[in-house]
């Protein structure tokens, strides 16, 4: 967090994070402190028209606030083309070829940018995180797994918008089937979709175990926290279960360290909060698949700076950029 | 090949390609039109200093029928620090940390750029291809597999040349061990080395079968030719190891697809001569494994333009590029 340091003379700008779970708005300056931040649950009718109308009011009420505010940016999860600004596709979101660039910027009159959340996440990490970068990859792992570039200090997306799906990297064909449609993606391996895969296959073999039984406890299927839950207190189901999570997960870092010339690997989305039991498996696998290492070096496992602020920061500062 | 167009008003330079087999040097106009070439094979005795003195051989020969040259472009197997031209380390040859710019500047005066092999074929066929593109990769399958990346048609190679190094993509942690040391890499799935390698097996298994036979009439141990040749004849064996060989490069064709943006994807290195055999599968494979294909779209996969000469054309080009 970067509150606490309101007295710049920075611009500011709104940035909006369109999640499939939580809708995000801020206003937040140049140097990433968020004045104020406006949540909202995505409605189950995640359709454009409905959450058009939240965007539109999340960003009249901080508006009013800030007056001041120069430029809009959104990240979005799914597929954003660029610089247009059109959702093309979201995997969690009911909404396709929405221009939500378009919308905004006639609902506003403020100059509106609209890229994948995670690219705009890796923005802030690299920008403004502990430690700056010129390149550098954040991958979340949340329900999904995204997947932010940053090349020589921009975010690569490809010419339209269509680059950097890192978490449909296929880190083994004959496995199993992803949300996307496909067979072995990262995503596949290493997401929550996974552990709770993995977990309810688990409980299913051990009914009496710790995870199933605290998973009844809660009246509740088997879920990510239950196996959380259990991996803390020691069950070594739970805890294998996060240590296979964690090596497929830095198989997919060591792909990316051996296609790009990183300098560090930054870790966001919900699973972050697991801390070492997600990421010291991933950094073994990482170090373990690392190409020519003693050349080359490794990048390090971190992780990420700005937590679940990191959309609508880097959206904002994205917005800010093309302002 | 260029040939054929030697009347124009381009400038000259010299490209060398250093590979694990074979050393090629030639006079390349900027419109990719080869002058003049020079090849010798890579001796068995790979170090630094005896490589060094066949560049310089080649190099000299070609100054003498070509003085108008003003830059020299190498490329390189293997690691090629940037912009240093220090080759860091290669897997087929003995040189390590070997100062190639530095020495061949000193020796000719001459502007010297170097970069690795396979990362100026992907500019040659960018540039000067049947195609132009802006967003392209070029994958050798030979011995190795190479990998060249063209994004916003520059050659990405990291800020110091250490990324692109896309045929150690993990595909499958728990895979074939890879010359590098790691497992599961694309190498070890797609490569010549891998195609002798599954034909040995399928030998061992069935003596009698038609891969075992053409490798005992040529009395020589099973080579990647014996197993093309059966193909070739229709034996169904040979014909599904090109198809496993092709399924595994489309895999990482895809993966590739889904981390980039492309236009196309082009195929170089001596096995792009078996044609559909290998491409055919390949690209059901990457289509199979492509992200979203309906929103994204699939890039095409196609042989290489410029083949072998890939690698003197491009380095030439580099260097005039840098001169």
């Amino acid at each position: 967090m970067t509150s606490g340091q309101h007295q710049t003379s920075g611009r500011r700008g709104i940035g909006l994070d369109i999640g499939g779970t939580k809708i995000a708005g801020a206003v937040v300056q140049d140097d990433g402190a968020v004045l104020t931040e406006l949540v909202e649950p995505t409605p189950q009718q995640s359709d454009a028209a409905t959450i058009s109308k939240i965007l539109r009011g999340i960003t009249d009420r901080l508006r009013q606030q800030h007056p001041e505010v120069v430029a809009i940016g959104v990240g979005a999860a799914g597929i954003v083309e660029w610089p247009t600004g059109l959702i093309r596709w979201a995997p969690n979101n009911a909404y396709r070829d929405w221009p939500v660039r378009a919308e905004l910027e006639d609902a506003t009159g403020l100059p509106t940018t609209v890229d994948n959340d995670a690219n705009v996440a890796a923005l802030a990490e690299a920008r403004l995180g502990e430690q700056r970068y010129h390149d550098m990859v954040l991958i979340t792992v949340g329900t999904g797994i995204g997947g932010g570039l940053v090349l020589g200090g921009s975010i690569y997306r490809g010419p339209t918008g269509l680059g950097a799906e890192l978490g449909h990297m296929i880190v083994n064909p004959d496995g199993p089937l992803c949300g996307c449609g496909n067979h072995g993606c990262l995503e596949a391996y290493a997401s929550g979709t996974a552990l709770t895969r993995m977990a309810r296959e688990a409980a299913t073999e051990d009914p009496d175990g710790l995870i199933a039984r605290l998973a009844r406890e809660n009246g509740d299927p088997v879920t990510g926290e239950a196996v959380t839950h259990a991996a803390k207190l020691g069950d070594p189901t739970a805890q294998a279960l996060f240590a296979e999570l964690g090596r497929w997960l830095g198989v997919g870092i060591a792909s990316l360290g051996n296609i790009f010339e990183l300098e560090a690997v930054r870790i966001g989305g919900g699973l972050v909060e697991t801390g070492d039991l997600l990421l010291n498996p991933a950094r073994a696998a990482a170090e373990q698949y690392a190409y020519a290492r003693e050349a080359r070096g490794i990048p390090p496992v971190l992780p990420s700076t700005f937590g679940s602020d990191g959309g609508i920061i880097g959206a904002a500062l994205l917005g800010l950029d093309h302002a």
